[in-house]
């Protein structure tokens, strides 16, 4: 049995704040050995002081890009989906702009793995807890409608559920080998959490197999690099590249 | 409050199976109204009779494929990613030949839509409770490593939630605005169903705002046109199609 629930009482977050206080403080003495806790990277951010000032919000998303993985015109601007300086990709690159002050935009933490550790040592330390923290942010996803929540960053959790080897009931060997776990935590907490709530922490409890005496590799582990993926470009980006290079061959 | 859990107790299907029958048995008295059913399509395709003989995989996968979106070559063969009838990007279009049989192959069942509602009315008749059914099955995905579950059948719930013209807590319109509720209902219940455990269902509690009076859309819904998707053809395949067009383009 899986119980997922938000607390309440995550009020406005602010640079200097001291989440894992705040956040152990909302989650209350229910907090036991082996909870995940799962956090909107929005607060994590916010707390870390990432509110920069932008005049020009497209700007702070080239900053934030280390390559432009595909982009499209609309009629309010462009969209780029850009793999970011954590190998993320995303639209933006993860820059908020909507929910900040006027003339400011709230960056992804600088090293969201980073983050998660330290929330972890945190709340092991002041409350004596060994909990797994998955830090999310929301993406879109090719070929599918609708956004889902991610990993981004994670600590004392096995981010993925590797069955390579196992069998099924029947003794037959698995086809689906490698489990994104921390992914489908990061989903099941965004249907609690819920994006109009109020309520950017969620705890999820009974899947303590998960949670892990060392800090582990992060969610940078679920990251595939672009060499790796045959999704790596735009396919109109990648056509025009093809077309390009094949006008110049025949020259 | 969410709960999930996965019930023992659902042997092996094979065709001509009563599955709401054997779901409901296995869930037991629990079942409340506004619960949500998440299926894993092989028993779904097994019940249906959807095991064939084929002697021939990649001719199984041919078959089911509308679309080539890219392939690779590897030491054991080629992966193909296709679209299949069905409108789902997936490799091998989700022909599953590892679990089954010498000689015989799964193919996913014929509209996994049309057995959700299906489900959801016999288990309306039989024990007169108003659920969601979920069909789900396992997909990669471009630029994150590992496999999550994702939505592919659905009957009387919301699998989107849309929040377009909402406002978080304080009042700021939402950037994020469409969740697809479906997916992540999917990657929640492989949390606890697993591939190893032989527990093929989950059951989700606390979201009955999301159990609808009518079978609704289905999780067609949540398949993103090729016209409109940035990444419809693989980069290499793209890159090759814009070579070609840009040497003959030139001559």
């Amino acid at each position: 049995m899986l119980s997922i629930w938000a607390p309440d009482g995550i009020g406005e977050i602010t640079a200097g704040d001291d989440l894992a206080r705040i956040v152990t403080d909302a989650v209350g003495p229910d907090l036991e050995d082996g909870d995940i806790l799962l956090i909107t990277s929005k607060i994590v951010s916010k707390a870390e002081g990432r509110r920069i000032l932008a005049a020009d919000r497209e700007q702070a998303i080239t900053d934030e890009t280390v390559r432009v993985v595909a982009s499209r015109e609309h009629p309010n601007g462009v969209t780029r989906i850009v793999e970011n300086r954590l190998g993320l990709v995303m639209a933006a690159a993860g820059v908020d702009s909507s929910n900040t002050d006027e003339g400011t935009v709230l960056l992804l933490p600088v090293d969201p793995d980073a983050s998660a550790r330290a929330l972890r040592s945190a709340v092991r330390s002041t409350i004596g807890l060994r909990v797994g923290i998955v830090i999310t942010d929301t993406v879109g996803r090719p070929w599918r409608e609708g956004q889902t929540d991610i990993a981004i960053g994670a600590a004392g959790i096995r981010v993925v559920d590797d069955l390579r080897g196992q069998t099924d009931a029947s003794g037959r060997p698995l086809t689906v080998t490698i489990t994104a776990v921390a992914d489908e935590l990061a989903g099941a907490a965004d249907l609690v959490k819920g994006k109009a709530s109020g309520r950017p922490v969620a705890v999820v409890r009974g899947l303590a197999h998960l949670v892990t005496d060392e800090d582990g590799p992060g969610a940078r582990a679920l990251v595939r690099s672009a060499e790796k993926d045959m999704f790596r470009l735009g396919s109109d980006e990648a056509y025009a590249a093809g077309f390009t290079a094949g006008a110049g061959q025949s020259l």
